[in-house]
This record gives C-alpha cells, structure tokens and sequence, in this order.
C-alpha cells in the first residue's frame, strides 16, 4: 500500500486533511511542496494535479484532489478510525457543516491571509517576473487572485469577508451550546474543517472581533481541538513561512 | 416510512434532489413550495428549514437540507438503485465534480436566472412591501441577492458569472471526450448537479455561447439526460412559472 500526501504548511487546506490523517493514525508518506518557490505551479507538481493546488493525496496511483473530497476519501478507505458519523443522519450533519465551512467560510479567511501575507510577497517580486509566475498558473481565478493579491483587496471585498467571518462565529457558537463537535457528539471532519479554516487563528487574525469575549464555546472548541494528539502532530509539520509573514501558523507551539 | 420532499419548480436546486428520487424510484410525498408567493420565507416553512430555502427533505422525521448532502443522504440510505459509485475513487470522481458544480457553476448560472426573472418580479413589487418580504429572508446572503435582483446585477458581475459558464461547458466538454458520464461509466448524482444547474438550459439561456457548435458532446450528454425515464419523470413536475419569465423551465415538455 503506498499513501502519500503532497502538503505545503500546516494551515488552510494543507493541515485539514493532515489532521484526519493524524486522526486516524495512517502511515503515510509527506512530500512537502514549498509555496515559497511557488512549487505548486512547477512542472513536476502539475504533472501530478493539473489544476496546480495543495494538498493532493495519492492512494496507490489514485489522485485525489480537494481537501473535503480527501476526507471522504480517507473515511471510505480506512474506516479503523472513524472521522464521520456511522449512521446517514449525522453524515448529513457533517456534510452540511463542511459544505458551509467550504463555501462561506474559507474563502473569506483566506482572502484576509492573502491580502497580509500573499500580498507582501506578490509586491516584493519585480513585475515581469511576476507576470511569468502567473501565467504558469493553471486555475484562471487562482491567477486572478494572484494579481488582486498583489493590487490590493478593495476595502469593501474585506469588509463583506469579514462579515462572513462574523457569521459563521455566531453560527458556530450557538451551535456549540448543544453541541459537543460541530456534527454532534462524535469529532469529524468537519470540526478539522473549521479548524484549518478558521478557528484556530481567527482571534489572533481579528483582534478586534474580540472572539474571546463574543465566542466563548468557539474558545474553548478551540482548546479541546488543540489538546487533540492527531491535531497537535498535524501543527507540528514543517512551516518555512517567514516567521514575520505568519498570520495562519506558528501561535499553538 | 415517511419521506417528503418539499421543492419547488422542477429546475434549479429543486430538480436536482428530484432528479435523484425519480431515479431512485423511491416512493416519496411531493410538497410544492411556491416561489411565487414566497413560501419558503414563511412561518410554516422556515419552521421546517430556518434558512428558508428550498428543497427540504424530510425521512421519518429528520430534516436534510442542501441539495448536495441530501443526494448523499439518499445513497447512504436507499442503496437498491444506486447513483454513486461502489468504490471509493469513484466516488471521489463523482465529489470532485459535485463539488465543482456547487462552487463554479451554480451560484453563476443562478446569478442570470435572477437578473432575468427574479429582477422583474421584485421590480413588480412596491417598494414598501418589498422591504417587507426582504425582512422575513432568514439568510444574509440571500437578502442581499434580492436586493440585488431589484436594484440589477453589475454588468461586470454578469460578465465574470458567463466566464464561470464558458469555463465550466469548456471543461466538461474535454471530460466527456473519455467519459460517458461525469464520474465515468455511471450516471451519477454529478450528473443530475451540472444538468438541473447548468446543463438543461445552457444552449437556451446563452444563444451568444454557441453551444451546440462549441460543445457537441454536452448537448449530446443533455439529449442522453433527457431521454432518462428519471429525468423525464422530474421535469413533469408542476411548474407555476410564468410562461413569460421562463428562463429554466418548460423547454422539455
């Protein structure tokens, strides 16, 4: 059986499918892709997933893209240790949560990331280098992405994204008043989806939504997510972002 | 065993699950929600789904909403006839392109259908009782949407939603120079996503894209989707649309 899992750092989609294969404790073989020399876009790389993204799990010479469809993946294959509900009810339940994680969640976080982070190194490169690098991006809105990174998110695209952060806060601690794990009562994928895209750094990414205050059982999810064994390996992969660039990872070691 | 699926017209998110049942052959009690009168914001039914969005299922008493989880539901709990694929890369193949539909199809496709339809009758609407039916929307988002639908979608807006369309018709085109259907040999629950969301009214809703001429084997994928006894049975599901305002429904028949 061979297992291998290309991942840049332990944030974002790289660590949500790292924690379901932590969870589950699969032997699996990392392949770091360095984002930094803009690996993921390199001839090598999209050899392997066309569509130039991270993280990419190859189960015996299956490509398997997208991290929820990993998850599902890994949960059909290697059942031993279940990350999703048993019965149909409560894999509806987490269905639900990761769809809404994926479709109003991680792409309003990750346009605050890359407007701190993305930014910074898009603008440090001199622009016909950075013209060569876009269009050696496959996917058409990741190029465009690229470019308003380095133009700048309009004012109005934050403040929409950051009110979907405030959402899906409120949703999630009314959530948890009767709820153990975002599905129920058992830890699932979902709750690794949140945590990769959200929960883990959005009270030090938003200060000023003063989560602590305002979320409290998102706190505490939070510690009962960081005391995990399977998540506390997962963090603990290797992260070259410069530790002046760190909005995501680096705050639980 | 009690199973009602309360929907809509048979097109858009309403047709997908529909789609799903009829092939399904399962044995389930339709309840027409009507858009018209706005239902779906109404006492009685956000008591069902507090997003107030159609469809909804509901099997012996619990409640599953977004069409997506509700067609997995189905597999995990009708298995007889089944519409995703026994193992498990197959069933990664049919996520991946479910997803893609949900998140790069959908939301474009639906964005025309609003500004042609939906516009004019909020536009029909006096502005006081407009306000009024807005205030009951439970959903942020989709309060915005008609107040959008009214005040009209930029022509920018429009723009980027008919490249997500071309980018979609031009990538299942070259998947189906290899594949009979999305996930491969079998029809799938992917299938009846692209086709109640996109692919049934593509040629209709967009003459400028040329569809026959520039994707023969969607519209050769379409004509199979018609001819399914399923799909037939969905389509002739009531349809209270004004025959005006036609956008998706009512091309079949």
């Amino acid at each position: 059986m061979s297992l291998v899992y290309y991942h840049a750092e332990p944030a974002a989609n790289s660590l949500k499918s790292m924690i379901c294969l932590k969870e589950k404790g699969l032997d699996f073989e990392s392949r770091y892709v360095d984002l930094h020399k803009f690996e993921q876009h390199s001839e090598w790389f999209v050899a392997i997933n066309p569509e130039g993204q991270v993280p990419v799990l190859v189960h015996d010479g299956a490509v398997i893209t997208q991290t929820s469809v990993i998850n599902e993946y890994l949960e059909d294959v290697f059942p031993a240790v279940p990350l999703r509900p048993a019965d149909a009810v409560g894999k509806a339940r987490m269905r639900t949560w990761n769809k809404f994680v994926d479709e109003h969640v991680m792409n309003y976080v990750s346009m605050h990331g890359w407007h701190r982070m993305v930014g910074v190194i898009a603008r440090s490169i001199d622009s016909g280098e950075f013209e060569k690098l876009v269009e050696r991006i496959p996917l058409p809105d990741q190029r465009k992405k690229w470019q308003t990174a380095r133009s700048g998110f309009s004012e109005a695209d934050l403040a929409h994204a950051t009110d979907k952060i405030v959402y899906a806060c409120a949703k999630i601690e009314a959530h948890l008043a009767e709820n153990v794990w975002l599905a129920g009562d058992m830890f699932t994928t979902a709750d690794a989806n949140f945590y990769s895209m959200c929960g883990m750094m959005v009270e030090r990414m938003f200060p000023e939504l003063e989560v602590a205050k305002n979320y409290p059982r998102v706190i505490d999810w939070r510690e009962r997510m960081n005391a995990r064994p399977g998540v506390r390996a997962a963090l603990e992969m290797p992260d070259h972002t410069n530790p002046a660039l760190r909005t995501w990872t680096g705050h639980v070691r």
